[in-house]
């Protein structure tokens, strides 16, 4: 594996592989000292043209706890607003010595370009481009439903797969990046997916995705899944006429007090809650259900910082021995 | 000592504890090669909601020298401005693995809120809330001030408190988390502090701070005391129609050449002049007090990095063993 | 050497000195781990008045693999807007620790003030300021070139300088720092200087500098240069009266395909072209020349790490035995 451009170019054994090198980064970050001296010497450029703070600070601290240095370049200010082209910044950002990029970029296939096209040899790790994709953001929810799992199994981990689970992610399927990276690696890795969505939420095409679809959460519930995934409500997008209203969205596709109610079952007993954050409280998800026992969010924080190390170790390895 | 929230908390021995740790954060400051390995591995954000290049810079020389890695967190135009509350931000930076979060923020309280509602195990140092409180800038004023009465008094700075030293503070109490901090702190020690202001420029109940309260500051120089302490103007606020005209203000609570001759008397021997910066001259202070033998300000700021280096060593160590 | 202001200062021998320095520097670059002890425990503060992240990244990069700490310091939203001189900016970042201060300014003369009236003993870099100099940028393209003309020549760089080449700047002389340090840099090495530019984007008294001047870049490619340096447009000038129309200048004075063509010829046959980016392609320089194999743009930038090295190792190792 020389980049990480998407999560549906990757086969099992690449997203297991990935999976079992978090849990060995995982268990650094449960150190005292939490620092390896793996990527000393080696420079990881943060290329962000859209602001986001969590994913560079997330990406920031997974290079530094494995000792490389770390550059943050915000395009916004810089010499991209004089007119230089993606070529140009990444090639200039190599020769300045970037052994990977990670890229955040508003147009769907940013990163494949800087990939693909062998613009620049440097590791490339797409980190949101567009609506399309955002591989390791669906990297370290497998990672964290593969833990919870395999806690409830009493099984270890490593190794496994997530064959027969199933996933309920609810939202703005359109415009979500996070959405599109969970079809294809949970389905890669053996899960079932329901996506929840308003009808006007739907990307065109969406009936060929490996997964089923439904307008109807509570249908969906009924299923009792093995986690729900709450997509984030982009408050940009909530006035215009596909997006319903806010007190209807909140009714038929949040996860509010009252429908958290039917999560005390027995047949949800080992259900979870994910969500990429950042929340918004009382409109995609209640403060309880947020601050519940079931919430994985900030174990899902926790599991990006090593999903990150993993992917930054791995790939900047391949690039060393491919020297 | 878990969190650094207030001086106002602060008993006499954590105060003298900080103050001396200090110290020796300074004999390393001193040395040739200024890097500790005290803090390897652990990591330091700065939390600012609101900008000061100062602070925020010398918290991250501070957390350099100790080799913790730093994180620095911006919160315009981050996860905050999508509708993120306070809580979700800090837990998310705990989460990412923050074992100290530094904090500035508009609101007072803000830093009490993340520390005392156990929302986040790390530690938290407040970095300036508000009109409230900045106690780290409190602890190197009382730092800078014991290390000149040690001077002059021919005896170690270490283990001594500020007993019988009489502290001038001058200019706008009602919005300076400075001085607040600094009437706490400079007391505890067993200073004196008297407060100089217009009337419209003390905030209510001063009459219950433990110090003296003035409109005159020829009566309160007249006591020749060990320090005159001249707090900043902040721009934004002298238009305002409780301020006086920037003439008048300059006059009558300024340090201007004609109030600063002053000090060439035998009883003023060994005054000190103290300013948090940045300074604006011409304005509360002259050029000619400001670079004179007698200004602190660049001890001060020198200082400044050596107290945080003690803050966020204290702090973090602490946490390390309670774990 | 304590500072480097001007490459105008420059003797032969200091110009050579740091050239050398920076051919151990690439050594460095190119082995696996890319990263020198020598700067451990001093602090670099890149104080940048004006936006700039290719040059801020480039110093940023060099600082880190010797191994220093480094604080960026961006003048915008800090307290200089709050009224602080340039006076108490620097010598506040002294204070907390800057061993060196790398400068870009707006103002010509701005690291001079620092430097030259001991308002701070840390070393002061001249990261470009107003259209004055930028030697950080000569020395990388003098490296660049002294590079090629031992590539051509097979000897050894190390030690040589530029005696008998021929280089031609072209664009807008009258705003380029690049072209005046350039100018002085080149000529103290040897080399021969041809300015070419619209007649209104000359300086007044471009003719005592030690050069050649034209407005006819055709004329001046008969002489079959060792390299062809072309200057950045800057956007901002475009609509300025003084500045010709975009497709004039294109016409004219920049590097079209069919100007190109020209160095099809056994004259031109070791000729380059240098850019000190970013690039506005099909403006002063086309697609195919930019990415020919005469093109040294990527070169020049991964050659400014080494010089920026070089610059920062010999100015704080300076520093240290004057202590």
């Amino acid at each position: 594996m020389k980049h990480l451009l998407s999560t549906r170019d990757l086969t099992p054994g690449d997203a297991i592989g990935i999976l079992d090198t978090a849990e060995e980064m995982a268990a650094v970050n449960d150190r005292e000292v939490r620092k390896l001296p793996a990527l000393r010497g080696r420079t990881v450029v943060n290329l962000f043209f859209e602001d986001s703070t969590r994913t560079r600070i997330s990406f920031e601290a997974a290079a530094k706890r494995l000792s490389a240095d770390v550059i943050n370049f915000a395009a916004k200010g810089s010499s991209v607003s004089k007119g230089e082209s993606l070529k140009d910044t990444a090639q200039t950002l190599e020769a300045i010595g970037a052994d990977a990029v990670v890229i955040r970029h508003s147009a769907a296939g940013a990163p494949h370009r800087l990939a693909v096209t062998d613009w620049i040899q440097a590791a490339v790790v797409n980190a949101g481009d567009g609506t399309h994709e955002h591989p390791t953001q669906a990297l370290l929810d497998a990672f964290t439903l593969r833990r919870h799992l395999a806690r409830v199994a009493g099984t270890p981990s490593a190794g496994a797969d997530l064959a027969g689970a199933h996933v309920v992610i609810v939202g703005d399927i359109l415009h979500s990046r996070v959405a599109r990276s969970n079809v294809w690696l949970l389905t890669t890795l053996g899960a079932r997916v329901t996506l929840v969505a308003p009808p006007t939420l739907l990307p065109i095409g969406v009936e060929h995705w490996p997964c089923a679809v439904s307008y109807d959460l509570d249908a969906a519930l009924d299923q009792a899944p093995d986690a729900v995934m709450m997509l984030r409500v982009q408050a940009e997008r909530m006035n215009a006429s596909y997006f319903p209203s806010t007190a209807e969205y909140s009714r038929l596709w949040g996860l509010g007090d009252e429908r958290f109610d039917r999560f005390d079952t027995p047949a949800f007993k080992d259900t979870v809650i994910l969500h990429p954050g950042p929340m918004v409280r009382g409109l995609e998800i209640s403060s309880t259900a947020a601050d519940s026992d079931r919430s994985q969010v900030l174990r899902q924080v926790a599991n990006g910082v090593s999903v990150r190390m993993a992917v930054l170790y791995l790939l900047m390895s391949a690039k060393e021995s491919a020297r």
